[in-house]
């Protein structure tokens, strides 16, 4: 086959183990694609390998992957993000591409670069898109979930491959539209603090199995075995099962041996910092970074372990309750993070200027990508019935579930404190769920304090406004009889 | 006098209530005070009125403040962060400074700012001092905490005036040189974030015994004063107990009308955010920002609070002991929080190449400034016996303290799970301290979700380490049998 001929309906620049498998997913749905990585060698090796009598050809130069593509040119890249991307773009640029032509970067861009590279290429009548792609190996080759932002254009150019590679719940594309710029890389940025978040409820479940009842992983397994056919049904709690079973050729747990350092690439960071930044409570996320910065630590922390003592853990009572009651609480807690990502993206959305639809949201992740579960079948019932909903808390499936799990959440929480397990994540989301159904917090203090040392001023409640106190002003009290009454307008201590 | 002679030892501009007070501040320190602000008929009201009498003179235009400044000129901003210290330096370069100059940044900047202000104005001859000042209305007229850092060779003109006007403790100057570029802006920055997490560990023991014990204003305000003669002894707990004595013309307490929406002018979220940049678990500010924000969704926790539902707390028990714990919960949170701190500026000290000196960074918090306490000469002591010290739960004094306070600490982080009342910083303090002194953590269980899902690798525990695993290896396991052995280099899923 020449390399010249125009023969392929979508390109991907990247041979990785996800844009190799997103290849062979292309290919399985009937599309010619064109693969294309800046190490050429391994195109060959792809090509008379995993990709060997499919309908995938090889370019050996980015002029020839242009060339050998149909217009308008669909190409995505699924390279490190970053300057890789970038550079990319500008190769591409110099290769022949035409007005019309389609990008898609398929990578963990930060969403601010695709905000950039849309405007960018959109002067240059290059529409980019900017997707989220979530599933790992697996679900890179046999449906991932895809969440595409950017140049709205060429959604109906890029629609029938990206829906057609994804993943499908009840027949359904878990690839929709999400919206302008960077959108897409927004929802899913969020989605892995969410997945982050999610990990660390597993973690302190496993924990408190295992140092609080001092049950075996095999014990633990056959827990998540169960709770995997309960409301936690999800792939993380499938995978979770399954390494616990995971043994060496020892006869052990594999999982026991391997370090509890854990990693980090950024995006629940990105995700920790842009709630910071929109002056959102997205709590259950922070604690879920930070709990891994702590992880990172295993120097100080095996010196510490030296030196701070706590209690022994002792468990008298129903072992069956108390895991009921540990299920409710990680139940509870993922409701939690889920209304707290909700509320993080409706601010996004105002904030940015972007038409994020909930319900499509929740139906992207339903499927494919690594929070999958039966649980967003739920959330994605929730926005459905009403998309303007304030608070996931406020729907009445999950304001029950809630309500139903408490006790358990706050036994468990509680038996953490007491028996010096961590449990930052559950104990989190409790102080949130706490903090969000009381009308009146003891902020009051904190700006009186505010006003005492800074004359920051306060407002006044409506329930004691009077001629004195307005409405809706800002107050300055001295209330030290000293100093003045000069409030402080440009000055923070 | 005339307006063109060099009388001025030291100038200022910005006259909002921090600058006055300083400014009145050097005068009674027998400094000749050039005053100047951009809004000229602000100079003259202040000479006419609170600078009455002093060696204070006063400029109505910039060249004249340059004027009357004796050589090397020291002229200190008290300007809005951001935008307006950058045109008061342009400003100032175009009004005759001459090299050798000293341009001191007395207000909230963030230190990103101050390094390249510093890098700037090096490169023009010019001598850049970011420095934080702490201490509110009060702090400035009768001795603030000042935290000057940026181009060093500043420091022996202006330390005799910085020095002069800040607090002392115990005989020594709460003002020191910090570091290079932005080390100074940087400390400060930590000190609000901490700030933060003081007046957090505040309001939850305040709401712990309003909604839990249902005491009033005046028998808390007797346990503050109870507490400021303790552990506890500091400004903030001091000006607790004089809010909540504070009544209003009714007899009734004025925190009690105060709206419960906090504000925040940003050096706390910047603080979180640093920490999250710098991959340190510096949970306990990050929860309060949080903390501020939730209490400013007030119109959205009115509307739950109608729909979400949890237990009322009913106190059953002893309530002097129950209060020790308290003080105990707040005591120990708060060692949590200065050792988080600390961790993070030792971390930053790495990462920017400063030479923080742990020392007298705890001796500037010790007087003028707003989390001022008795609690940071214990402190100073601890680095001052050990500068090196790893973490401040290493020390014995802080050591025996978190040991003895720990019973209490846990029983009030129970409570509150139980009762319903959130304590954010309380657990998350406890979580930390679990954490930390927890040799085997369960992030094993997310790195091999991680190795699972996305081929991202782990490493072994070094007790485990065999020809199969070795030490220091990235290793990845085929977890399903299915799929390859291509480990992910250039993606996160």
């Amino acid at each position: 086959m020449s390399g010249k001929e125009p023969v392929g309906d979508f390109g991907l620049i990247g041979l990785a183990v996800m844009g190799q498998n997103l290849i062979l997913n292309a290919a399985d749905h009937g599309f010619t694609v064109v693969a294309f990585n800046r190490t050429v060698a391994k195109v060959d090796r792809f090509l008379n390998d995993e990709a060997k009598g499919k309908s995938i050809v090889g370019a050996h130069s980015i002029e020839e992957f242009v060339q050998m593509l149909k217009k308008p040119r669909r190409m995505m890249m699924l390279v490190m993000a970053g300057k890789p991307v970038d550079d990319f773009i500008e190769t591409l640029l110099g290769a022949g591409i035409e007005e019309g032509d389609i990008i898609i970067d398929g990578g963990n861009s930060h969403f601010p670069d695709t905000n950039r590279r849309t405007h960018y290429l959109k002067q240059k009548g290059i529409r980019f898109v900017g997707t989220g792609v979530s599933g790992g190996e697996e679900g890179a080759r046999y449906g991932p979930s895809i969440m595409p932002g950017g140049n709205e254009e060429a959604w109906p150019y890029v629609k029938d491959v990206l829906q057609s590679i994804s993943a499908k719940s009840d027949g359904e594309a878990c690839c929709q539209w999400v919206g302008d710029d960077g959108a897409g890389h927004y929802v899913k940025m969020v989605h892995n603090g969410i997945e982050y978040g999610d990990m660390q409820l597993i973690s302190e479940a496993y924990d408190m199995m295992k140092r609080g009842l001092k049950m075996s992983d095999k014990e633990m397994g056959d827990v998540f075995s169960q709770w995997n056919k309960g409301v936690l049904d999800s792939f993380l709690i499938e995978i979770t099962r399954d390494i616990l079973y995971f043994n060496d050729d020892d006869g052990t747990p594999v999982v026991e041996k391997i370090l509890d350092s854990a990693g980090q690439k950024g995006t629940g960071k990105w995700t920790a910092i842009n709630a910071l930044d929109m002056g959102q409570p997205v709590t259950l996320i922070g604690e879920a970074v930070f709990a891994r910065c702590l992880s990172s630590l295993k120097g100080e922390r095996t010196r510490a372990s030296q030196k701070l003592h706590g209690p022994e853990p002792h468990f008298t009572g129903d072992k069956a309750e108390f895991i009921k009651n540990l299920e409710q609480a990680l139940y509870a807690s993922k409701i939690i993070s889920y209304a707290q990502g909700f509320m993080l993206m409706q601010n996004a959305a105002k904030e940015y200027g972007w038409k994020l639809q909930k319900p499509e949201i929740a139906l992207m992740w339903r499927g494919g990508c690594i929070i999958r579960s039966v649980f967003l079948k739920d959330i994605t019932k929730a926005y459905r019935e009403n998309p303007d909903l304030e608070n996931l808390l406020f729907n009445d499936f999950f304001n029950k579930a809630i309500h139903d799990a408490q006790a358990g959440w706050r036994d468990i929480v509680a038996k953490g404190a007491q028996w010096g397990i961590p449990t930052p994540a559950f104990s989190t989301a409790l102080s949130f769920f706490d903090g969000l159904r009381t009308k009146d917090l003891p902020a009051n203090m904190l700006q009186a304090q505010r006003d005492y040392f800074g004359a920051h001023t306060f407002r006044i409640k409506p329930e004691y406004a009077s001629e004195k106190y307005p409405e809706g002003k800002d107050i300055h009290v001295n209330w030290t009889g000293r100093g003045g009454n000069v409030s402080a307008s440009t000055y923070t201590a």
